[in-house]
């Protein structure tokens, strides 16, 4: 059990395992599904807990080195280490969870979303969805989680997006003043960074840092993949520092150079 | 079969009954279903039409009133009388229905809802979500339709509600400046404006003037009510003219002065 | 000496002749001088005077025609008749009068501009500084009085403009769907309205109507017109309603159908 | 001369001394004076260079610390060395100058302030107008330059403000999640900055470090101080990192525990 705590870090979480775990931010206790989609806005309490038998796993993005660099870090204990739990289990996602329709007595939420917990089950058929109708070039069928009182991102430094690469898909190059740290929830494949193929699978983590060419495929015949990823974008875009750019030689697609091996890397250690 | 026209006139339209009817705007074909709510920008062609035996029903909101006031009003015929449809049938809802998953490599949809047609299946799940956490002293479980990408209002000129009041429910009295048409979409109930008590059900229509008090109730024990309006609250709001005020006198209920009775007026006429 | 009073109608002015007379909004008080031009925002208490022998002129702009239109109109007297005066005369020019730079502890005046009064000395040089650089090819020297804090127009359903129609200026004919009421400042000239010439020379008042194609022309050798102008445009744009269109044809010229003689019309009455 | 050149990095400058000494920004050339304020955006072509014989100084800021730290650096030379010149010498000033009047006929310039300089001679005005009605108890006759169509900081890393300590006042402390460079361009005083007493005095620079307190004086009886500062503001508030306190105790002033003395440090050296 994580006891009761805040901070000026925005963070972000997605669930890779959870069975019986908790987590509770600002009164809203949820259950940990995977694929779950968690937002921890600044200066909220949450606490974390496992009621089960076996452990839960997340992926955490904190943006606290842009927040030591800014020297703007600060950290709360609370005298309980559990918060009390509003009535409902998840409540944010009964109240808020279908963002087209908003609580009409409220004022909309404009600093942060209103909605705790992004479930998978939501998130999947929003993929399936899309897949039926449009998808990006660079990025195939590529939704970015967002705060639907706004529009906007679910935080000010960070962003997150979920993102399917459907079976023999290959995407063209771009690349972005931004960066971006990728996590595979589903299937296989690979991402071409800068002229280098990195090979992925279920369970790995890869980064794409700032402008470099990068583009993802798909070999498999039927399997499709899916990948979660945080990036930095917002605060590129506030401050007035972004920019993007696609490969315009050999059709959009980057010479390959050579391809990562992580065994080698590995064992080099 | 309604031929491709377009106007500067806002519109909404809210389902009633659909057999086979569809309603096409800016080549998102969509098959009409009841409860199901539809935008419909200015500027945007549309057209409607039955492929089926049964006539189609429907709820038309237009802001005409305004846009005449105005001088503002302008209109076109298209010269094919049917718009091309895009490839697959409810484009938007598929591509945008999940209002806080947005597709991540598009800039969001400032001026109107990407969101052509609000589903009642969606609609109704909200409501139910919402009735478990939180309801309004004044208007019961209350939804209103947004555009997620900004999270104002579907028109510039009229917002759309979706309400439900419980069974036992007797809601507070409270008065805007604003005025608003509501549609008894499932239920029977009563809503008591300025003093005087108007019993409504299914299929009726009925209308809340500016600035007078009003509060609604359900009798029913068992059976909820489902009252879908349409409100020119933009219009205040935006030109700096809005206000509102709860009722403070008599634990907030007006003193019924007398009951509206529709026969009674229908047999003077 | 009219006693204090406060309204939800948006209230513009432009004095035409001022001796020792004040105007006090809010507790800034100020003596109104030919061409300044004075902000009354809804809500604002507000009194008038005069210290002096002769009587003040002024051009009130109220958006009386739209609120009554919406219901939206209230109206409260004040049991004092004059209100206290904050501390120094003309205060809100003191502290906003140069409206990019802004008092660095306060947060921004987003609802309203700060600036009470836009004085004729300041509005004059604005106008000769931009003559010296740019101009409309439709409105020649023409300045939009804004809320430095925010750049938007100084109501929400009204805007002013100061205009300078230079020596032999001609300008090109174009429409809006907004309406403008002018008053002629300084100087003589003629505006073409829908093919009809206006002729018009100090203290005249003309009207141009929502839709219809308008020039300017100075025909003076050497002497400038000022027009001041109060617009509807604002409603017109957050409502979605706004367009506009240059005449095409004939260089941009309308041809001129008639001459409006003011007398005869007067006559015929 | 310094060659024409544009760079992703935002740039503000104050003048120092300048003597026919001249910088053009995007076409936009002004003759530099003590007490002018510069702005640069990112990605605006600028060039600078004398015409007499004496050099000029200024103060220059850019953010450069945080564009490397973001890997967002990026900068061009152009092929010519001077840039073609508008026809009017300081023509933004001509054309934007007067904030709360824009050319009616342009859309606002919302991204960057179209006032290229802020000139000394209305700088002063305002700070003296300013002076005559309020004051911030914390930094007395404090004003922030800012884009007048929008109401925002210069820049959208950093902002810049103007400030005068008038003879005998000594401010309260209080303390910000931000930082800010200060350049003092007239008189003499101190700053009390985390318990040490920091006199300064014409030319000096200081810096206020993140969350420390701090607090001003002006000592003179009759002689005004005036500090120029560049702060970080804007990058704190739009990531959601900004907060500030005052000081409770000691009437809201630190008890100083030594006196800085640079003659000393510099020694040390």
């Amino acid at each position: 059990m994580a006891p009761a705590h805040r901070h000026s870090a925005q963070a972000v979480r997605f669930i890779i395992e959870g069975h019986k775990t908790y987590s509770t931010v600002q009164g809203d206790k949820v259950y940990l599904e995977r694929g779950d989609f968690l937002i921890n806005p600044p200066g909220y309490w949450h606490d974390h807990g496992s009621e089960g038998d076996s452990p839960a796993m997340w992926l955490d993005g904190l943006d606290l080195p842009i927040t030591n660099y800014l020297d703007a870090s600060f950290f709360d204990h609370d005298e309980s280490e559990v918060q009390e739990v509003t009535a409902v289990v998840d409540g944010s996602v009964m109240k808020y969870g279908i963002g087209q329709l908003r609580p009409a007595w409220e004022a909309p939420c404009k600093q942060y979303s209103p909605i705790f917990t992004y479930k998978w089950k939501t998130t999947e058929q929003a993929l399936n969805n899309l897949a039926k109708v449009d998808a990006s070039p660079f990025d195939d069928v590529a939704l970015e989680y967002t705060n639907p009182h706004t529009g906007r991102p679910v935080m000010d430094t960070m962003t997150a997006w979920i993102q399917m690469i459907r079976p023999g898909i290959h995407t063209k190059a771009h690349r972005q003043v931004n960066s971006a740290v990728y996590y595979v929830h589903e299937g296989c494949g690979a991402t071409i960074i800068d002229g280098i193929r990195f090979d992925w699978e279920k369970g790995d983590i890869f980064f794409i840092p700032c402008w470099v060419y990068h583009e993802h495929l798909n070999d498999s015949k039927d399997e499709r993949a899916i990948l979660f990823s945080i990036q930095d974008t917002p605060i590129l875009v506030v401050l007035g520092k972004y920019r993007e750019e696609e490969l315009s030689s050999n059709r959009g697609h980057q010479l390959v150079k050579g391809v990562f091996d992580a065994e080698t890397v590995m064992a080099h250690k």
